[in-house]
């Protein structure tokens, strides 16, 4: 189905729609109606149940507005830019390489320079997508994404809305490792809203200015030995890597967790077992995996903090789209706060024992270099110190030789006032390093909707089914009398659902055909009716969604079937059995 | 205790502190470590369970940046302001409002004129607080408290940070109105993050930059019946109305929320009920109801939107601080944004029966009226028709008089062309009124955890202890080994309590009263040690935070036993019988 049956259904329904429409809507900005923002709520507790409660993480929450400092030393300041052309005919703004792939068979014009897209506008004479004129020999602009505020009255202070949740939690590394009992490894998550100024922000979810990401931050050793893949090993990923990518048309890899860990696919061994936990994550929330595919960013794609990069993607309406993350970001965050701080964001790792350093030293007798070597004593002692450290065994014999801006000097050894001290070391400061699966929840919101989505038929009549996994559907249980007798008891049973936790609905309205069809379409996956046979054996009917197939279940036990499917503990196969 | 204490332990153990302190952080903006976003969230899931769920209300997620139009329209461009007056020598800002409240007995200073304060800042000889000068003579400027920005590049668009997450409800009603059936009364939450650009942030938690709200907006008929008051009748309200607050020093009035309305001290019957509702709230969350109450805006204070509007309050280290705002603001926003935008904020009510309605016209024969009153005749056909409306009965006789600019002019009744038509009609539009109850999360949290904390003695030993409250705890169990042979079936409970939504934390480090102590103060409620006698009756010992007592479990029986104490289902003591 299109993506214009997504966005009517969206909205009829109360699952998305463009925010402020009554002042004309803004692009890139949108609101989540009941259904929707449930759904994405759901979304997200799946999220944090898989990456932070079952991993033992820490979560966090930290502001959205942030000081310039921060994104001055993360780089973003500098290189969290798209391509910008304006229109010098109608004035609108658009991505200048977008239009340049548009026009060419390039793929990646974002990793080219800005005048060399100016030439390709002007080669490939690519025309404003909105008025039709010319834009060759427009300017093309670095316009940074992200949107700039100012903190305070009077002197104030530059503020910017974050571009990802990341910063947040990297930025409060030194008291986040004292949390964490300075144990390597460990996680820190967050899951909120991050903003990205686009440029020509389209397709209803997928490219917007306000998004909510939810993003982990493990941090690991960099010598370190890697998680324990058990859990993991057999879950098989498709993998589309870049040497697949650079033989066009190569079909896809695909492998365990292991078997890429072993084969060197994906070498970092922290980045495999997070793609096997979001594998799990992504099929459980309804994303489709026959749609989905983790793809390795090819070298001039990487963003700036990345040493390493695998994409999910999901097909929506025959397109692939990135659908969350997943970065080795190594040491640089860390080590740039570092740099531009006052504070260290190392941790200090103990050894188990003490380890006892030899460090050779040099002391040398300046009465005897001073007088012997003039103005180049200085120089000598600095060369003998660099010596000392480098080649001890140079001060074994009875003088030792440097050499000084091509010049040779020869100091009796004794002289030098060599000595190796012993020095008791009990550890060293570790900057850790960084995998980060980072996932756009809103677009796997929208990439749930459209994988759930279509259409069949039931008993000859057509009907819209969403058929949305149980275990995030907005509503779990319709809920129907179907005689006014029953209407008491259904009330108080949709009661008892909702409550418990199991957000259920009631509806009398219509035929009981109609009340189904009007439950498919939002994806709820169960009904249960109360009918006339209630009063006397004290049952309800209960129908699946998707197969419409049907179980009479004692009233006292729905709750406990629902909430059991729910959890995923049974399935309706095994309740009608 | 004091704010001092509290901000120590919130910073050493992971509850909140300032926001990017390596950068020397920016006043207003503060993270939320591991422990205090896990009570954050649980603080606003038990808001989401009361005021939406239990309530059969809608909830929605609107973004955070919202264009220009909508706070004009809204009124908050023209009035969300602050007071400030700039040091001339230092430069610094301040709101000149606190500065006169705090040199004088003026308590509403906010209220005042700015050039009233400009006085009074000389009157009272108000110095700058940061570099003592005196700010006699120095202009008072309305700034106001929303942080701009621009959306999109090139041509862009003005666009805010929301100060409040309602009017990202009110702006949507008309589609909102839809997904509720166009049935009235109806309610719609929103939780999410709120930004009020502060002159002078200060005081931990309570006066930020960028804050979570958690608002409801109630919507009703403007002349409905008012909820079932039922529920909340026999509530007890501490309420402080304006009455008592002007006879300075009197007490308080203790009225059931039936009581308050009976006697009009709580006029409208939705205000009444949702401080019904939010009095049981902030007692399960942990706020002390003998440290809190509800005051009544005096009318200088009331918001620009307020018809009506009572403070919840906590007292939070001898001072009375606002932690929730409940506000009747009747049709304000709808009736402005009806006018403002292109979409009409009204629900159509149908009539259960369509109504014949009488409407009296006239049709004056011109041929007459011209000739008969020249240069009059329009203005006596003005005054027909509105005397048709006012008064057909007036039409009864052989002839009609009306006056214009005090002459009398009568006209024959068969020339006024009278006549009664019958319109049918189906309904009518109505603008909702709206009562909004509007928490303050992080003010919540702040006041559970200074109201939580204390300091008691345990044998002999003084401890600190944080009293929360066991539904929104972030950890709900510690789990202890007693002896390294049960180490790994006390990680095994440790998780599987976890997993079950239940978080737990394993701790095998130091003497048992040492990990008491630790779990004391971080406000865990009960601990479950595994001991040697555990292999040989499969019992565990759970242990009571705030009364130290003890009693032996089934080891099988642990989650369970855990899970109705969060639940509320029951009580320490009823285990231990």
């Amino acid at each position: 189905m299109s993506d214009r049956d997504v966005v009517e259904l969206a909205k009829r329904r109360g699952f998305f729609f463009q925010a402020n429409d009554a002042y004309g809507g803004v692009a890139g900005f949108h609101a989540f109606g009941p259904r929707g923002a449930a759904l994405k709520r759901n979304v997200e507790d799946a999220w944090r149940d898989r990456f932070v409660v079952r991993e033992g993480n820490h979560e966090i929450e930290s502001p959205t507005v942030v000081p310039e400092e921060v994104f001055a030393a993360s780089g973003h300041l500098d290189t969290f830019d798209d391509m910008l052309v304006e229109c010098p005919e109608c004035g609108e703004s658009h991505r200048a390489d977008h239009l340049v792939e548009d026009e060419s068979d390039l793929e990646d014009a974002e990793s080219l320079a800005t005048d060399a897209v100016e030439d390709l506008l002007a080669d490939h004479a690519v025309d404003c997508p909105t008025c039709g004129v010319a834009l060759a020999g427009e300017a093309v602009d670095e316009f940074n994404l992200m949107f700039e505020t100012a903190i305070g009255p009077g002197s104030s202070q530059t503020g910017y809305l974050r571009p990802e949740t990341a910063q947040g939690i990297l930025v409060e590394f030194p008291r986040l490792t004292e949390y964490a009992r300075n144990q390597l490894p460990f996680g820190v998550a967050q899951v909120g809203r991050s903003y990205r100024n686009e440029i020509s922000p389209r397709n209803s979810l997928l490219r917007v200015r306000e998004l909510t990401l939810a993003e982990l931050q493990q941090f690991a050793a960099p010598d370190g030995d890697g998680p324990d893949l058990t859990p993991v090993a057999d879950v098989t990923l498709r993998l589309y890597p870049t040497a697949a990518q650079e033989r066009d048309g190569e079909a896809y890899v695909e492998l365990t967790v292991r078997e890429a860990v072993d084969e060197g696919v994906v070498a970092n061994p922290w980045l495999a077992y997070h793609l096997g936990r979001a594998q799990q994550w992504y099929e459980r929330v309804g994303v489709d995996p026959e749609q989905f595919r983790f793809r390795q960013h090819l070298p001039g794609e990487l963003a700036h903090y990345a040493s390493a990069c695998w994409d999910a993607e999901a097909r929506l309406h025959a397109d692939w789209v990135e659908i969350g993350g997943f970065a080795y970001r190594a040491d640089h965050d860390l080590a740039k706060h570092d740099a531009h701080s006052d504070e260290r964001f190392t941790l200090f790792r103990e050894y188990d024992d003490p380890q006892v350093v030899k460090r050779p030293t040099v002391d040398p007798d300046m009465s005897y270099l001073g007088p012997e070597f003039g103005e180049a004593a200085a120089a000598v002692v600095d060369a003998l110190e660099t010596l000392a450290e480098r080649d001890p065994e140079a001060f074994s014999g009875d003088r030792v030789t440097v050499a000084v801006d091509d010049e040779t000097y020869a100091i009796p050894t004794e002289k030098t006032g060599f000595a190796v001290r012993e020095d008791t070391v009990h550890g060293e400061h570790v900057t850790p390093h960084v995998v980060e699966p980072s996932i756009g929840i809103d677009r796997v919101v929208y990439a749930v909707l459209v994988h759930a989505l279509c259409r069949d038929e039931v008993d000859g009549e057509e009907r819209t089914r969403l058929a949305l996994p149980t275990a995030v559907a907005p509503t779990v249980a319709g809920v129907f009398p179907l005689t006014d007798d029953q209407a008491d008891r259904a009330r108080d049973l949709a009661d008892r659902l909702t409550r418990r936790g199991l957000p259920a609905t009631y509806d009398d309205s219509g035929s009981i055909g109609r009340r189904y069809r009007r439950q498919d379409e939002i994806g709820t996956p169960f009904c249960v009716t109360l009918d006339e046979r209630t009063p006397e054996d004290d049952r309800a009917t209960v129908r699946d969604r998707d197969t419409t197939d049907q179980v009479r279940v004692p009233l006292a036990d729905v709750p406990e079937t629902i909430a059991s499917l729910r959890a995923g503990e049974t399935t309706f196969d095994a309740v009608r059995r």
